[in-house]
């Protein structure tokens, strides 16, 4: 199998999949439906459905089921990130490589296309009936979990707190594992939870998806020190504006990578244990290791 | 049955359950809790956890069941209202009686802490095992779908759109269905679903809500022009600072007062289609078109 190919195939599916869901432009309120669709198509990796989609194809191969849930958690972080690049919090004007939602909308109006955001990733899990309700309500329990105050606002909630204040490394850890971990987690567990994987192999997920979660973040600071903005998409050295204590600022950019290779090996090993085909997340993996976007 | 006595015994059930169900301020990171619990705290009659609790009472006499749900309503009601008070949007400074959120804990904490509440009310629909899981299920679809760009969302986005400009009477009506009525609906839907009610007894009450949302909306708009900020909680007259257009703007109050009259008993018709005791639905609704705050 070749990574990029299948990153690449699977980033046009969930794509085409949240262009038929999100609310079409042609209906009344048509400029909140576009300011919904704005940031959701400014770009995007797809991390998180295409870690959703490759974990539920460990345990079934029909994974077209599952893309109303990948769809969901690429809808949440999305919300997150307009949020985040508000004036009030980060005051981010480029992101994607396309000025932030609230350039183009005003604050007002990016602060409720993104709330819209949020509310229909969950309406559109509670619409599906793809699985059955047991597996969809515990999916939606999990995923609400990973997105609200322990989660995704926590982690930004401590780190606007943060800002330019003495952060410990555990404090660090705290704003890493649920800024950006926590939503990660779900979207591994999500998936292979909804495709009717059994308890250990969801407990082995976890702990993959907990070291892949670190390693991202290591990686995504390494790039916020040395990567290209053309590539990025974003403003590079935005983190050291606010003396934001990274990995790289404590460790140096060759120890971060030493890091990031050696949380890697973690995720890995634990996916080792799993008793079925876990290629495609080994080799997403080494992919988001070796990024440089 | 006294409803004055009845409205204040739910009441005081409602805030003792969302005081057990919120995160803890002992927890970490104790602010993001605080902030979450000081608007809900700060107030507020219950109106849709209460309408969701009578609503459930029709059917089913054990209503401590639907709590969840009954909470998760005024939750997702109280981050509307955290967002709406925003600078970017209504720019309020007094909320219930007491200084905003953001007067309290700033912009980004506020729009965090709201955030935080809309996904917390998700997690507790779909954490609650009272109900066979299809109908939390379709409770969950229809709360998401009412609070969201078809819902409180789009009403609040239409309502931002317009100030300053020439409004009309469908779009006036657009603002006022979505951004109170919806979320009314729901409240009562849910609570009768949830208690097992067929469909025809549903769909009468979901028009029993309709009317009840539009005259929830005219009585605001009615004390607005001449209420008591005291009896209020919050400054009365704000809506003619933005040239807002309202029912007392158009038709004056005593025509005004009038309309809501005939929409309460429009309501109440379609309680007495229900083969049930809805002698609370029928209380409440002369109380919400009678209430001074």
């Amino acid at each position: 199998m070749n990574i990029k190919s299948y990153l690449k195939d699977k980033k046009k599916e969930v794509d085409e999949y949240l262009d038929n869901l999100l609310p079409k432009t042609n209906k009344f309120p048509a400029q909140l439906h576009e300011a919904m669709r704005y940031t959701i198509f400014a770009g995007g990796k797809r991390v998180r459905p295409i870690l959703c989609i490759a974990s539920f194809q460990i345990f079934d191969s029909n994974y077209k089921k599952v893309l109303p849930f990948a769809s969901a958690l690429e809808i949440i972080h999305t919300y997150s990130l307009i949020h985040d690049d508000l004036p009030a919090m980060d005051n981010d004007s480029l992101r994607r490589g396309k000025p932030t939602n609230h350039k183009v909308y005003g604050e007002a109006k990016a602060i409720l296309a993104a709330d819209a955001l949020l509310t229909f990733a969950f309406q559109t899990m509670a619409e599906s009936s793809n699985f059955e309700d047991r597996l969809i309500k515990k999916a939606i329990f999990n995923i609400a979990k990973s997105s609200g105050y322990s989660g995704i606002v926590g982690g930004q909630f401590v780190d606007i707190d943060m800002e330019g204040k003495d952060i410990d490394l555990p404090t660090l850890e705290y704003i890493h594992t649920h800024k950006t971990g926590e939503l990660i987690k779900t979207s591994v567990y999500s998936g292979a939870l909804l495709a009717g994987a059994k308890d250990e192999d969801l407990d082995n997920l976890l702990k993959y998806a907990k070291w892949l979660g670190l390693t991202f973040q290591i990686v995504d600071d390494i790039l916020d020190e040395i990567g290209d903005k053309e590539e990025l998409g974003k403003n590079p050295g935005k983190d050291n504006h606010y003396n934001k204590f990274t990995y790289p600022s404590i460790y140096g950019i060759k120890k971060s990578k030493k890091i990031a290779e050696e949380y890697t090996q973690k995720s890995k090993n634990y996916l080792a244990k799993i008793n079925a085909d876990t290629s495609i997340l080994n080799e997403i993996s080494n992919f988001l290791l070796e990024r440089t976007y």
